[in-house]
């Protein structure tokens, strides 16, 4: 009778959800992050189909999950701006840019090279783009890492967050150089510097907004028209409409909910009188969002691409290329304080969606062919795979060394 | 650059999110349910198409504000089985059966009657489906009525949302009827039976998982695989999966929804030494949601419907027997206890989406035209409608005569 179409929403979203939490309860067990687990939830269900099961199909190029994922990722940054404070990011905003910097450059040169020497006649603007395709860091892997093991509110993962922002408005920098060197052969200066100024003017009127304004407003809403359910409706809105509007200024939705989540603050939210803080508002909802994510993530592991040879081989030198050029950025800046360089290249080595976007551009403009896609796929998956257990390796060695220090 | 599907999904989200704030903000400020606030905050979006302005016009059959919807009613219905307790429940479950089976009766042979007095010509089957369709309650409206106000927890409360299960049940066989009669001219027992019987095992399977094994189960999960967010997450699964087996089950997705928050208890989750209630984990994802269910509700109102003299009198005419049949079920048992009789039929007057599927099912075999098509519609509109005020306004008369009689 109920010929309802939200019934293939509530399998969809049941299926991940527990698989998510099986997975978590396994990575638990091994001492390992949660986030791991759920990637590798995602990558079990995906392989079912290898072994003849295809009850699980669904679950795949599923619109509605693909939907809540990207919610559940935007909620995550939102989450950690929240726990990140302005002032701080600034604070560390030259080690940010010169990370950022780095992580771009090291990359870009590498992986150039380095695929022109393991696949042979490969023309120079498909090296480029591969170049260019690990230059983009994904910063939702991290921050999770980081937010599970409570180190948000260190300066390594400042440092790695702002320059997680700088990243992004570079990745749109080096996507319309390469586009346009693909479409004409030449650098087309003027949309570089409009890419450049729509970015910049997007963070200028967030950190604005966020010091002049959001008290304001947010305070005036508290003491007029505070309905039930209003702070958290509020902040939700702001989240969203920040993503939206970040996308619009060309930046990555992510980047728009971070930027909300580091302009927010709970002092804002006095006036509602809440018993609770924004941040255990927001908590639920990560819940149930989050871990979606990371299962969708692992989901789109398409572990058939692993039968023809060169890929295999191709891919494990990229991905080498794609994890040790990103290390680099621990040492971008020169600090008398004591940091964990390493920590930051790792945090620096998840490649995500933006890369994806430089494989499917170059490939829809007939320089990245369907092995280099593959190869692509693959790099962004096995960098998004190994850097949760070392994360977890180094932050944990490094709080029994600062217990060691103390004691 | 980052051409991201999510980017229509945050601006429909947000938009809607803010609506329903604003009409929550005015229906406060005039006494009324923030519910009602909601519901037109929705019918003023769709009617900004009639003044010429189409901006927009993309949150008209827009998939995902239907899924984010109906998402919504589930968690509000799921919240509203966890305020239930099952005992209570079974304590007045022959009041609820009395009670909907006059509401189905009564406004089936009104219905019947005054269809055909008003239309002339109407065929004998036609008029049999718009008294079906009268039948079916739906309780959205009249739950989120009594959990604003505090009023779950009254006798009249719950016979209201036992009787809305019940009447999903006969809801069911109604359709099963009516659709053999339009098809053979016969009335086919046999399909009867098994629609009746899968929906009673369905129910009485959840209340034996309630009985025997919802402690146990959840109980052993948080004593060995209690990760961060567990209880949560588990909750949402077992929301999730019961609204999806209840319609499996042929049943709504909102009674399996009810029947699982319902058979949970706070009780079943305390080995999990949370500081927070289950309840308290699931408002903000209700804070979330409710509100988009009941603004897209508002949305789906297409008053350009209302230009057709014959409809405009015939839709009076149905409406007005619509709210009046559904008065009688106030009076459907007899009881020595002090009762509000007028607040449980008004409880019982929305129609929803099981009035409108039975709408669809006629129109699709021929024997609703698009005028019987668009009376429905505005049937299911005004019941809507009318009843958070009249319900506001009877809870609160009732809660100064208590006043008075305790003073």
């Amino acid at each position: 009778m109920h010929l309802d179409p939200i019934v293939n929403v509530l399998l969809s979203l049941s299926v991940v959800m527990l698989a998510g939490k099986i997975g978590a309860i396994v990575a638990h067990s091994f001492k390992q992050p949660l986030v791991l687990g759920e990637l590798l939830a995602g990558v079990t269900l995906a392989s079912f189909s290898l072994f003849g099961l295809s009850e699980l199909d669904f679950l795949k190029d599923n619109s509605i999950l693909e939907t809540f994922s990207s919610l559940g990722v935007i909620i995550l940054l939102f989450e950690v701006g929240l726990e990140s404070k302005l002032s701080e990011m600034v604070a560390v905003g030259t080690k940010s840019l010169l990370v950022a910097t780095v992580g771009v450059i090291v990359p870009f040169i590498l992986g150039y090279y380095v695929s022109g020497m393991i696949i042979h006649d490969l023309p120079n603007v498909s090296k480029i783009f591969i170049g260019a395709m690990l230059t983009a860091t994904s910063v939702g892997i991290t921050a999770r890492v980081f937010k599970d093991l409570n180190f948000l509110n260190t300066k390594e993962a400042k440092i790695v967050l702002g320059a997680a922002v700088i990243d992004d408005i570079l990745g749109l920098i080096i996507l319309a150089v390469v586009s346009g060197i693909a479409a004409t052969g030449v650098v087309d200066f003027i949309s570089i510097g409009s890419i450049s100024l729509k970015a910049t003017i997007f963070i200028l009127l967030s950190v604005l907004a966020g010091l002049f304004l959001a008290k304001k407003t947010i305070t005036l809403i508290a003491n007029k028209w505070n309905v039930p359910g209003m702070m958290l409706s509020l902040a939700l809105v702001i989240c969203f409409m920040g993503a939206y509007l970040a996308n619009q200024f060309g930046l990555a939705t992510i980047v728009g909910a971070f930027c909300m989540g580091l302009i927010l603050d709970d002092v804002h939210f006095k006036n509602f009188n809440s018993d609770k803080t924004l941040e255990e508002y927001i908590q639920p909802i990560s819940v149930f969002l989050v871990p979606i994510f990371f299962v969708v993530t692992g989901l789109n592991v398409d572990i058939s691409l692993l039968q023809d040879p060169i890929v295999i081989y191709s891919s494990i030198a990229l991905c080498l290329v794609a994890i040790f050029s990103k290390l680099a950025c621990g040492w971008a800046f020169p600090s008398k304080e004591k940091f964990s360089r390493i920590l930051i290249g790792v945090g620096m080595i998840p490649r995500g969606e933006v890369g994806l976007i430089f494989a499917s551009v170059g490939k829809s403009i007939g320089v990245v062919d369907d092995r280099l896609y593959a190869i692509a796929v693959i790099v962004v998956i096995t960098t998004t795979l190994v850097t949760p257990p070392i994360l977890a390796f180094l932050i944990n060695k490094l709080s029994k060394t600062a217990i060691n220090e103390q004691s």
